[in-house]
């Protein structure tokens, strides 16, 4: 089950790591379309943003449905909320380390100027 | 700056695509640690392990200090919100598609039941 997640979570990430794959989630979020009218808005080639598609679709965030001579894709069911849970988990631990950070520049502060203070008495 | 964000984003979700970083980035988030120690913690050569780390600085999700003989790493000063900013609007946007489409089927649902009504009647 943990493989299963982590396998997930890097095909999922791998397919966010490209600026066009992640217009072509939120163009299907707004509406489904034909992989013609795909590559016609990013300015590609069919070619090109059938291979983009694939990558999305393995990872589990689109389908697509041939219907005649016509791919339809449309947002998968997965919607990253393990992602997102990924990142909110990561983000905490973060926060939590620079807080500490945050505490011993204080600290450190506070002594220079109680030094300050004892060489100026 | 849009292409800026784009690229960071490209660089950071393609650094969270692979397992291994995302442990190396829980690990940071506890302690910072040398890359012999994280070598050692994930089973990997020194070589494998640089390479993951040098895809982590390069996002900015890690920083490294060589002192001496050990580069120490620890986690960088970007903390992931531009990533969880963006799937989070993704999420909006797929939670409104699908909750449209629940509609459309409450509505063909409501069409059958009142269809099958009528053939009774």
């Amino acid at each position: 089950m943990v493989q299963y997640i982590k396998m997930r979570l890097d095909a999922s990430f791998a397919a966010l790591s490209d600026a066009t794959r992640r217009g072509v989630l939120e163009q299907l979020g707004r509406t489904d379309a034909s992989i013609t009218e795909l590559a016609e808005k990013f300015h590609m080639t069919l070619t090109g943003m059938k291979k983009h598609i694939g990558i999305l679709e393995q990872a589990g965030l689109v389908t697509t449905k041939k219907v005649g001579r016509v791919r339809t894709c449309k947002l998968g069911l997965r919607g990253l909320e393990e992602e997102a849970a990924w990142i909110e988990r990561h983000r905490r631990l973060w926060d939590a380390r620079f807080d500490d950070l945050d505490k011993v520049v204080e600290e450190l502060q506070r002594k220079e100027k109680a030094d300050e203070r004892k060489k100026r008495e």
